[in-house]
């Protein structure tokens, strides 16, 4: 028995975006999982990263640390409980989708970025100790299921947007497998509003059959922690970059070591780093 | 005489990202700009997108869709006035400086993310056929001006956070040029919070000498709007693919046509396409 946390965020009941939830909760429940959903907007989410997210006083008001300040009360119990009550329901998930528009501005609306800044607590989600391959949430997957206001073409490496895998790093890596989760593809739902109702169920449609076995997909690959230094920085090693010099991709969308970057990085799930062939 | 508008956002008035602003204020108002300041977290400034945003009744409450819908507020003078108040600032200014700690998660922080959704309503700072090099505010600039968590060897193409370049790309390619913002180099303060005193001010005193002629910076260069043919999906012109064929270089970072990413592209301002020698 799996535990599916759904994080929401959209303002409307009607939108494409409710019908993918929706569509998410149902499949999911009838494979036998359990589904929270924290519906944002309709919880009136507060956004914003402030003073009042701490229940008791704050060692430093003069100068106030967010990052230090709430980790210092969530070790005390002292965060509001807004944002216990989410974090509650992460500690017990084994999936997260975030389902949304993100693509408001290339990037997750203010109030989900809001639920990332203040659920994702320093020393409850993650410490520069333990990130990425060895973050908290190592043993959860999460994933990315959103509408675009733009057609597919338009995020290509040749498109005036850009390829859609530059956009998703900063999401995927630094903020997903940052804290440890195995990041699952994301399901892209390219401009419904700008298709016919029958390519809308096309998208759904796919995104139900893909629900049915999301459990057991292979994941998203990032270059493993070991791979780089501690002691330089987080720098590549040495007999690394050596071992994949003659590659003619880098390792990653980020990591790309001046090379191409790798194809659909972000989006697929690419064999392994030593196997691999994109050619 | 130049008008500057600086939207911040850090919570505490003895942060470095206050003082990077207070020298922005101070130096520009020296060199005879007027300055506005929308000092966020001050003003508690609504971060997330909702109906109540629209003070008259919407046109489809059933089936809620924010980007129009405050289009036709916009148009009718419908909007609420905190998003008004911005939008007067916004018109006035010739140089906008977004200072931040955006590296709250790779982006910024949620309550800037909702200053961006909520000011730059559709019609007003863009629209799918003014953007990007046509944008509404082609005549203005902006940039980001803002502190890291980590240090700056972390955020390099062989380092675990990956390339900066990479992660300003949705920010600065997404929202800056996509309004059609002139986008200045970015101003980064290395992991402030890990450094000395001294090497703060010394990062202080490179921010101030810079302040006083930033109005005659050259501008970041992206591929111009007529690279891309609209019948395609605002892909690259065959014509221009080919005459960039034999470059080890694609335009840009997003839009890097499967062949190396620019170096610093998003970070210093390139020479032209056509004459640049980047190896």
């Amino acid at each position: 028995l799996k535990n599916v946390l759904i994080v929401y965020a959209h303002q409307s009941s009607g939108s494409f975006n409710a019908a993918a939830k929706d569509v998410a909760v149902e499949v999911l429940k009838a494979s036998g999982c359990t589904v929270d959903v924290s519906d944002l907007y309709a919880i009136n989410f507060k956004a914003t990263a402030t003073v009042e997210d701490i229940t008791v006083g704050v060692k430093d008001p003069d100068c106030f640390c967010y990052a230090e300040e709430t980790k210092l009360a969530w070790e005390r119990n002292e965060l509001s409980s807004d944002i216990t009550k989410e974090q509650c329901k992460l500690k017990k998930a084994d999936l997260v989708i975030f389902q949304v528009f993100p693509m408001y501005w290339f990037s997750v609306p203010a109030i989900m970025k809001g639920w990332i800044d203040r659920v994702l607590t320093l020393g409850f989600a993650f410490s520069p100790e333990k990130c990425y391959g060895e973050g908290f949430f190592k043993d959860k997957m999460a994933m990315l299921s959103f509408t675009t206001g733009s057609h597919q073409s338009m995020f290509s490496a040749n498109a005036i947007n850009g390829d859609m895998n530059i956009t998703l790093w900063p999401l995927q890596n630094g903020i997903l497998h940052y804290c440890g989760f195995k990041v699952l593809a994301p399901e892209i739902f390219w401009a419904p509003a700008h298709v016919s109702r029958s390519e809308c169920s096309t998208m759904l449609n796919h995104w139900r059959i893909r629900l049915g076995s999301l459990m057991s997909e292979k994941p998203l690959v990032f270059p493993p922690l070991d791979y780089f230094e501690k002691e330089t920085g987080f720098q590549l090693k040495p007999e690394i970059i050596e071992k994949f010099a003659t590659k003619e991709y880098g390792l990653a969308v980020g990591v790309h070591q001046g090379k191409k970057v790798p194809l659909n990085n972000q989006i697929a799930p690419n064999q392994n780093f030593t196997t691999s062939c994109r050619t």
